[in-house]
């Protein structure tokens, strides 16, 4: 399939962003509670996909929480997560999630084999919870063949707006595409469940990706249809003020 | 002067995003933290310049706080905001503010005028603990004319992307544009200090408000420059490898 | 059984307290993790027996929580409790728990019968995640006939020092003995679990019921005991020196 | 002054827990917010004077709040501490304070020389805006000679029940009493303030101590009378209830 060029993508994009912004409505007056998670390869372009759906929400709706290295404090390890799940009417979207601990956590090492195997197995039972108590969970992970993977690390190199997301941890794991993939599969066979599966997504193509992942997100809630509150403008009373600053004045403006 | 187009303003901005990153790897090396309060009219572009921001930086490092209305538990006003304060390293972007109680709140009437009074002589003062400490704290105040505004708030009723923007509220505040131009005054002889001033930067055109205040921001930032560590990229070992999925399979790409 | 007179009483806790004190020493050095529940009818004397653990230990390591009403955000239930978890080597003592749900909410209707439902099919879940995370989890409930409940509320009207405990909703609790009865029998026929059971104790004699709790209680933890670590005091290096003042005076004693 | 007796101390102490009952009163319905500082000598008797003033208070209302060392995550010394503070009604009581850096911290090397002439320049600062938002702040220092500091020492080393407050660090500080005192002297020329004022109390005798620490709250507060709510029991509709268990049977009472 040829890569989808910026028109084609944006003309795909813009009447699936209108259906986000009437389900992020219907989650509101519904009082839903949404969680989805972004997990997959590194590069594959969960940041961006992130990005899609959140830019035409309110932001105090819509939160992205990314969290870093968890402090050894010997907490529950869901424990940090839970604190950030939504109340009523809010969408939460993890960039990486509690699956660190299945994925880079097991394949650098970071974690021990013990550690990763009660994960494997409280993960379930803990997303169990959630699901019963009625949060709309959706797990996605987006997959990137590795000379895709390859090609985005060196523009990660050449281009100074990418370079901070090349990690020395990322250059470890170039290596380690293989053992990514059997930490996927050990995450997969013990967590893809009726109550909470994966979808799997191909990112080779990232715009690709972004509308495949929409698309599914929104064909997999229920009818969201809300409609709009009818509001009309009327006229102002009086004339249209001009700004006029008294204490502080604006700066100058760029280009003046 | 004339509205700006979108490629002088992207041409404009891509040069300013890499000093961006290139501050935010300053940050991170030498442990600033780093405070932007974006505050303004209602349509000024709040939202779409901590977008320009943001979005080229690592979401672990940089967060936007957009909080709702307080609850109403008699706590120090400050208390909620102090709890997303950023920790080394960090660069915390915050889409509304503590001012809300100079501005909204006082203009609706949802605070009592010995509220906003107090807060006014708050402010300087809790500023004050956060700049002594070493936090750098900078206040951006976004403006626009009464023409603009209803020009937006129009495009708002009409753009399905952004109807949600409109809420009872702003209808409520549309009269009210004197009243928050009065409040807005008040604000700055209270708390444009010289510890922590007020920058107010016109948005009548959005794409030139935002190149002027992300300019401002890098100039009045010390010398950020912190070279990049060097890193290369050996060839892989092996071949590179595909995806290959036993579990479960990607689902079907949209366009396929 | 005659009533426990006070002498005795104190006789028989203080070895027991200095096996607390021990089990904490152990928990601390191995970093174990420790949640008590105290559940049971109102003036059976959830408080004095919560004093009565946490008399002699290190407020740092053994923490109280005692949550208020929730705040309704529509946020997983167990979510604001999760956050008061314990990190390894702390000791957690809930005065009144997440059994409210099911125990003064569902008699008082502060629940819908479809909550209650929900919590009770949600709690054996969530308290397998904590205990499968090894974490030691007791939950107790303090048994009382209604005479002595009387009894004691009569002296809340009384004694100044207790007159707080005396709520609206204790009164109007009074008359509803029975139903908290037929409350409590749900719960422990939904929540009394293999691997988070319920331990009943007979607090008709408080002091009696504060020794049958902790002796059970320290009873059901493995073998607690680490030596302490050896120390010894030296003889100070000069002559014990006396406070000297010169800023601020001490305030003149009590009884001066 | 002789020590004062066991039945004495008994004696004053109950008519000003009765004080400090109505106080609580008082603030739940006036929605005062109370935050009372321990800070003194090791052995000082901190955790003993907490206990007697919330020993009959209800948990709800008064907590008390005993933090461990602060992570170092560069963030506002203080904002820990903020998270704590007082909601409307609440009584907040800190065992040891933000004062640490001021003490323990600056005699042990802790914290640089440059880190705590930061806090006492900024510990005034921030508690004028506390005080100023209407918080009732009282600060206690708790003092006693080292004689006396020697002579709990070693019953800490003999008593089981008080070994774990014997910490290495104790140990090291026996010698630095002279190191205490010069640091507090400088924390209170930096932190007596007219807002904000210190009151030392002699703790030679803990049980005095404890009394005239308690008198001087009281008396420090403002006419704190607010009567009770006039109410009555009426006689229960039906005969009382015993206590009848189906599911789970209480365990046998202790001494039986």
């Amino acid at each position: 399939m040829k890569k989808l060029k910026r028109k084609d993508y944006e003309a795909a994009l813009e009447p699936m962003q209108r259906e986000l912004v009437a389900m992020a409505r219907w989650a509101r007056d519904t009082g839903q509670r949404i969680v989805v998670l972004f997990e997959g390869r590194d590069t594959a372009g969960k940041g961006g996909a992130i990005d899609a759906i959140r830019e035409h929400m309110n932001p105090r709706q819509c939160r992205v929480v990314a969290l870093g290295k968890p402090a050894d404090t010997g907490e529950w390890y869901f424990q940090r997560y839970v604190s950030h799940l939504p109340s009523a009417g809010q969408i939460v979207l993890f960039d990486r999630s509690w699956y660190n601990r299945a994925g880079v956590e097991r394949v650098m090492d970071y974690a021990t084999p013990a550690q990763v195997e009660q994960f494997l197995e409280q993960a379930p039972a803990f997303e169990k919870q959630l699901v019963d108590d009625g949060i709309l969970l959706f797990k996605y992970w987006l997959a990137c063949d590795q000379a895709k993977q390859e090609e985005r690390f060196a523009e990660r190199l050449e281009d100074p707006l990418k370079r901070w997301k090349l990690s020395p941890i990322d250059l470890a794991a170039r290596d380690k595409y293989a053992d990514y993939t059997k930490a996927r599969e050990a995450m997969l066979r013990a967590t893809h469940t009726d109550h909470a599966p994966w979808t799997l997504v191909d990112f080779n193509d990232q715009r690709r990706g972004r509308l495949t992942l929409i698309r599914d997100l929104l064909d997999r809630l229920p009818d969201t249809h809300v409609p709009d509150a009818p509001l009309t403008l009327d006229a102002l009373a009086g004339k249209a003020r001009k700004e006029r600053f008294g204490v502080v004045a604006p700066i100058k403006s760029f280009g003046d």
